[in-house]
């Protein structure tokens, strides 16, 4: 019985849904600021729930506002199969991260609906809340709380840049009630997958229409607020001075640095944000808040990483006379994907003429804490150049329905089982 | 005859205009962020006319806002005798910087008016618009324009944080027309004298009540644009990167190692601002843009510094396959004082009995630019610890007095020439 995916409507629902945006137009690609809980935010939310009711398929929100589409299988007492992304977006991201999984989560459910085929399991479809971590500062929320890596409380808690709690914000949003009541226990799901863009060179390198991953690298982030002493930048003498930037600069290629040195094309260490108060052309840093991002496939060697970095910083404080408070935001371990899914992938692949390779994800997704609670495997298509987190990240529409073709196939496979 | 400084209302009236501020109160000083046409700023310098108008002092002000206070002398055709300062302040900066010369001077010409001295030349009390950059990114520009340095044209074109021009602000401040109007010929004046804290440490130090300064150190700003490649921060791998704020990092610090190379203690440079874009911790920073403070009593010596940074920027931009592009915001002269100013605050120092050194000023003033068009000096009283620009700062209300006492006695001097 063949499923059909129409990837015309797919293609334009992607559009659609890159049109909700605060980001100004650029050239050379297509912007999407759109950040958890801001009324683009909201207007997705919107238009995915009308998508949805459109097929009849139920819709339900937890608390803090991940969206459950669900199409009912012939035994609806049985775990189901579950698949899903995010369609929030950095700052100036790109309009294909998250977004492919969502929506070609979407067109495969409709897929398997027209394709008549009367599949034991129900498949799900979750969109999960503020998988970026932009405005709460940690990301993959919804997940997190899903899989119970995240405290209830400690979410709640949770302020953004004008000071207001994750509580508020959700409540504000029309997402009340108690936290912990988005968590699930495991088994829930029967399996889950995820379809997403590569964020990286290798499959459009190498001519791989479809990765299969394996393994999730496990991301960590910190904090760290430098404490100088501020000034007249024309009066304050420079040997007198205890400059919070001058040793951010030294912290920030010391994250290089030590990255760097484990030689592993697995470390990768990001000073992402740099905050300086007060923040006057004439006046002395006295302060500055750097936000640090690191991954590795192997959580000891990224904690060697930060523990090279630690001494420097100490070292840096020592010598310039400031205090650095290090703050961890998380640290995660990486995820293993099922074997069983893995190949049910694979088998798909095969029985589509598709081609396919085994690979390790670096960037993490919600998949990452799903893992804590049920099997996983992740889909992941080209992107050109490897290119994610810009406006001109792009996957071509024949990789995208391609990769729609292999995910409903997959839940096909697993929701018959 | 004796010129009688209120010293209590002076510090009364200090406190006051420091409640007009946007910062939050802090512990263990007054903080005061008072940016140019905010609100706050509106409100200054409507109370500060107010005082005027209750001495029967005239009032005007110009395009740019500017106001001049007059006390009108037997023969008001001469040249006025003119002190003044700024009441603006950077964020949360503290409470002397500037307002001690503002207010300093009108208490200044209530005691000349007081007195009964009958003096030949008008003194006129200037308060500058815009002392601190903050807003526009140059300072001094209600000074620049009086003296013809500052093209009216560029700067009405000067564009805000949210994009609004010098011309649409000050517009919706209420001070609409032609910015060229505020120039003032050469010879405008007699003579101009400010009274100002010394931020810096020498007075203190030494138990010096007055200095009187006889050069203006020469400021320049500069603005970096650092582009480099964004991405992912899990996904871009460390050997491809092109990060935009390791660069800049490198730059940072080479700002700090040219001017602490050049050994002489009048050399600072600062870089006071980094806007890290797009700002977020899981994507790796494509674009910086720093804003570098840089002075000097010598501007050879602050233009051989600024040709090494140019240098390692190069190094810097060719090894890490950035863009550094360098815009110079203003680079600036020094100023010398005027022998006949410097003789008569000294010759008032003497005939009051206080203690006064001659010295330099390392931070710039509206002082610098009114050189252009008239002989001037500064009054500079010490300040603790030499602090500035912080909440901190502090200046003893008996050396507050006492300059106001000794700038009310210098332009009963040179309003009597």
């Amino acid at each position: 019985m063949e499923i059909a995916v129409d990837g015309e409507r797919l293609v334009r629902e992607l559009f659609a849904l890159a049109a909700t945006t605060d980001a100004e137009p650029v050239a050379g690609g297509t912007a999407v600021t759109r950040v958890v809980f801001s009324e683009r935010d909201l207007e997705a939310r919107g238009w995915l729930k009308r998508l949805a009711a459109e097929e009849a398929f139920s819709v339900r929100e937890d608390t803090v506002g991940n969206i459950f589409i669900r199409m009912e299988g012939l035994e609806p007492g049985l775990a189901a199969v579950a698949t899903g992304s995010h369609t929030d977006a950095i700052p100036h991201a790109g309009m294909y991260d998250g977004t492919v999984g969502v929506l070609g989560g979407l067109e495969a459910m409709r897929a398997l609906k027209r394709s008549g085929l009367r599949l034991r399991r129900s498949v799900e479809l979750v969109m999960f809340t503020s998988e970026e971590p932009t405005r709460f500062g940690i990301g993959c929320l919804g997940s997190r709380l899903m899989s119970g890596v995240l405290d209830p409380a400690r979410a709640d808690g949770l302020r953004d840049a004008e000071r207001a709690t994750l509580a508020e914000v959700r409540a504000g949003a029309g997402f009340a009630g108690e936290l912990s009541s988005v968590r699930l226990r495991e088994g829930h799901y029967r399996a889950w997958v995820e379809l997403h863009i590569e964020q990286g060179p290798l499959l459009e390198r190498d001519g791989v229409a479809i990765g299969v991953v394996t393994d999730i690298a496990a991301p960590a982030g910190y904090r760290f607020a430098i404490e100088g002493v501020g000034g007249h930048a024309g009066a304050l003498l420079m040997p007198d001075r205890r400059d919070a930037l001058c040793a951010a600069a030294e912290m920030i290629l010391a994250v290089e640095r030590c990255s760097l040195a484990t030689g592993a094309i697995d470390t990768v260490a990001t000073v992402g944000t740099c905050a300086v108060y007060p923040g006057a052309v004439n006046s002395v840093p006295s302060r500055v808040v750097l936000e640090l991002d690191i991954r590795d496939t192997d959580p000891e060697r990224r904690e060697r990483v930060m523990h090279h970095v630690r001494s420097s910083n100490g070292e840096i404080a020592e010598r310039r006379g400031v205090r650095i408070v290090e703050e961890r935001v998380n640290a995660d371990l990486p995820a293993r994907s099922s074997e069983e899914i893995v190949a049910a992938i694979e088998e798909a692949c095969v029985e589509l003429g598709i081609g396919s390779r085994r690979m390790v994800s670096r960037a993490y997704h919600d998949s990452l804490f799903l893992a804590r609670i049920t099997p996983i495997a992740m889909v992941f298509i080209p992107c050109r150049g490897g290119v994610s987190h810009r406006p001109d990240e792009f996957a071509r529409p024949e990789d995208i329905v391609r990769g729609t073709r292999v995910l409903a196939a997959t839940l096909a496979r697993l929701a018959s089982r």
